[in-house]
């Protein structure tokens, strides 16, 4: 019993929306060591710097890993209490959790320093340590609605690039075809031109390649025009949809604060199902705690502009 | 009738919808013919590969050519079994076909090499065959749903491409004004500041052509704040248009899945109106999956969210 | 008598909406000529296409001047028959005709060429014949659709271009104090630093001027991110807006179509008031024919998702 | 009494919304003087004009701070009569007051003249008074209503800047590792190329840096394509939530005229009422009046719409 009591403890440390005191400063840690990792790595790119503070950067690298590693081997080793997991066997539970997108970033996250300093020390695996940034996601709700997001308009999503790829080739070899002569350099295959062609129909140019024929010059007009509008669908739909989640996701939260409001207070249980409903909506505490102001609010004046005597609405009486 | 039974096969097998096996296959063929040649004519086009690969090349195209002329007549042949022109005589039907939209590009992905092959062999030509792209858009929705925005919105587009052609000519004649005498090179005419207006007004700003003078540069100021807006126009209409559009298509399929299961399942009668509704709808096999899950998904919960005693609503009751 | 009917006939003739023969020709070659002298005015400032083709030039120049003339006075002449002005006494009418904006676009059309001819020959002058473009806006619905968009958001567009002169100042100022020592010729001022300021915020991005010490990036980097949005309101705003009218207003033709379609037909009154109403809404008269095919489609439609037999809707019955 | 009169009066001058004569002329001088101050910074600026007219510069310098020290320190003696503040005791109220956004502007747009006149002339300091412009603020709705836009999305805002550092630390790191040994001076850091990251996440692209290996080129493609969306999140959701808000806030305001004209007339306690909404609404008086005189058209034109003997509606009749 004294095992399965630590191990409730431990569980609910590492579990972000736990809101117990402990929780907050396990995470806390977590949070600041993932931070201080990721400004370390940008700065140890800066020759100057690396060179300066190596020893610093060496003993910030050592105490993350070391401190991701044994968050890792707590998450696996608690995992069967978590809710979603209670049902299969802890060895079943474990495995399954360590297949999940969470559990690989944090693999991913220890594996380039480990590797790194028992094999062989490649520049490309000190930049792979910037994987650590995802491991915000976890204590992020805008990356999980974002997340989501893309995963609903995914089909939405491919096929605007499909037609993303088209215009592309399209835009890549008209220009060839007039500018090949003019800048063998530039635009002497329909591959080269591509880049032309993408920094073009984002509307980036950077001025490093640009038509300089007058049939170039009309292509491309006609390009900018009818390509910027289809380009600009990825970023409508993923904008649209980011900004409808997030209202959507609060309107869902402030429905629930209602209904539970409706005999004037929020009582234990309901408090309880509210915080599964701002999980679920990928809420922050301090969104969660918005909404409820507000209804409050709201509540009270509704109050306000009902006559106290005969509970009219006094609203439209000016 | 044995070749009433063949002309059917055939005809299924070159029908993308028909969800057969030897559709399946017949149209898996044609799709990566389709990707390989596109590749290749990228490919063709940077010298070195040219010079090293001729011979590939060479191959890809007469087979590519050879299969697409064979699907070209094969579908001719069997089009007087479709529904859309199974009420026309056999010729009719054909001579119909060959001058749809469909046909003709078919017809455009092969002439370029035969015309080559056999009479001349222009370096247009061989960009031409690119047009083999478009074959693509009998398989993807995607492509569909766009030509009937673009075609529902005509009238929308049509206007502001009037009013940008305006703008354009007033911004390129203001900065001909104001620039003619300091940089001639670039100004010295309305048809050359075009293309400063141009890349200008859609913020492509490559920074080859710029104004220098203190009136120039005001007057360029007003320009992009006010034409900014205007040029934006087509691209915002297509993106709302093209979002609306295919949630709209979803909506009117999601219905029908809805009618269907009103008893619990979707009979075979209702599998085929469902079929046509989703080929209506622009929809691929795997978005009209997604909405048949969620319905039957959505039917379950709503079950759940009723006592199975009373049938009345649990859904407020906490 | 004869005189009116002379005048009436004149007047129906100058009217683009009244859908006579003769009114169809004389608008036609109104428009034609627009159109000609526009091209003729881009072509004319090309100095080698002038030198060679001025004997051109000059008759276009004559012959529009003196059609434009001729239509001016003919205008002037009729307009006591316009319903608008009607109520007023002929000389009322043309008074207040004169000061229209129609008319004063009209008379600064032909201005130009007259005072050069008869007075100086500014160069200025011939640009300002540019302003014959704006006659077209008499035949071209989206520029009566975008002229009320205009006045119709006139308080928005007020306020935001309020709130960009702001950030424009924010901008340039701490550009100017972070960059002015290392870059003198180009950030020496904050109005020099205006330029940069806008070509930043339009995202329009020229590369002539951009900031090069590490703080002047930094900030230019909050600006980009802060200010992109603002500089993005004026173009949102009349885009939404622009959108939202076209279908207003196609949905009020609509709707007064399927009014008039109750009886399965339109009336000689109705078509009246249908016309009425189109040139209410500024549409165009393919897009009145297209709305009225879509609702006899509708209607049509309708009747076979009905039971001949008993009337009851067919819709949900699959 | 005297003293209690002079207060009012002085209050009511002070108030940008009271409409009296006086409250016109002083609030107009306060706006003309913060227009006048600001351009002559801008001006300042510039050596040239400076050295000409140093003179002339240091007359509006000390005139508008005397100008604002005045109306400074009448604000804060009369706050105490205003309607936020009565309810507190006048030494509570004023320091409540001086605490507030638009006092704190208040002070700011006089200390740096102040400091630099008494103690040290630092260069900042000469910037610094361009806080100035802050003050139209109190004059200015549409800066209010973007105000309360921001404060209302600040969630959507904090989320999308923290997925924006992400994509921000991704864009650079991934150029870094592939353009480093090509453009050391550039991309030698992943500080340095956050300064591309930056550039090319916009759009705005000034050319200065971009990659030119084919590996960092095709990284800077997939960044372009899949960023832009994400940075023009803000933006996006700033305009939508701006227009918004500006319909929004006409809509309670002509709801509140209709409710007041059911009677035909706006009595002077409805017109005090109204001013209430017009105020909380941050609406300008141009605009309150546009909504008001098309409030009256529109009852005008029911009541013409509706048969003047039997009260029946007249619309559906053509």
């Amino acid at each position: 019993m004294t095992s399965n009591k630590v191990n409730q403890i431990l569980f609910n440390a590492l579990t972000p929306s736990n809101g117990g005191r402990l929780s907050k400063i396990v995470n806390g840690i977590i949070i600041s060591t993932i931070l201080i990792t990721v400004v370390s790595i940008i700065l140890e790119s800066e020759p100057s710097i690396r060179i300066q503070y190596s020893h610093w950067f060496y003993c910030i690298e050592i105490g993350s890993t070391l401190l991701f590693t044994l968050e890792y081997i707590a998450r696996l080793y608690v995992i069967p209490l978590d809710k979603e997991y209670c049902h299969l066997s802890p060895f079943k539970a474990r495995l399954k959790y360590a297949t999940s997108f969470f559990s690989v970033i944090d693999l991913l996250a220890i594996i380039p320093f480990i590797v790194s300093f028992f094999f062989v020390d490649l520049r490309i695996l000190r930049l792979l340590r910037l994987v650590r940034i995802f491991k915000l996601t976890r204590y992020n709700t805008a990356m999980n609605t974002l997340l989501s997001v893309i995963k609903q308009e995914a089909n939405a999503f491919l096929s605007v690039i499909f037609i993303l790829m088209i215009i592309l080739v399209i835009a890549a070899s008209g220009v060839y075809y007039f500018e090949r002569t003019a800048q063998p350099e530039h635009f002497g295959s329909i591959l080269k031109s591509m880049w032309w062609a993408m920094v073009t129909l984002t509307t980036v140019g950077y001025g490093d390649v640009f038509p300089i024929t007058p049939m170039g010059k009309l292509f491309s007009s006609v390009i900018m025009v009818m390509g910027i509008g289809l380009v600009a669908l990825p970023a409508g739909i993923l904008a649209s949809g980011f900004s409808d989640k997030l209202h959507k996701n609060q309107d869902q939260y402030r429905k629930a604060v209602k209904i539970s409001l409706r005999d004037g207070k929020i009582s234990k249980i309901e408090r309880e199902l509210l915080k599964d409903i701002q999980l679920k909506n990928n809420l922050s505490d301090e969104e969660a705690e918005d909404i409820e102001r507000m209804e409050y609010q709201r509540i009270e004046e509704e109050h306000y502009k009902h006559c106290p005597h005969c509970g009219k609405s006094l609203e439209h009486q000016f």
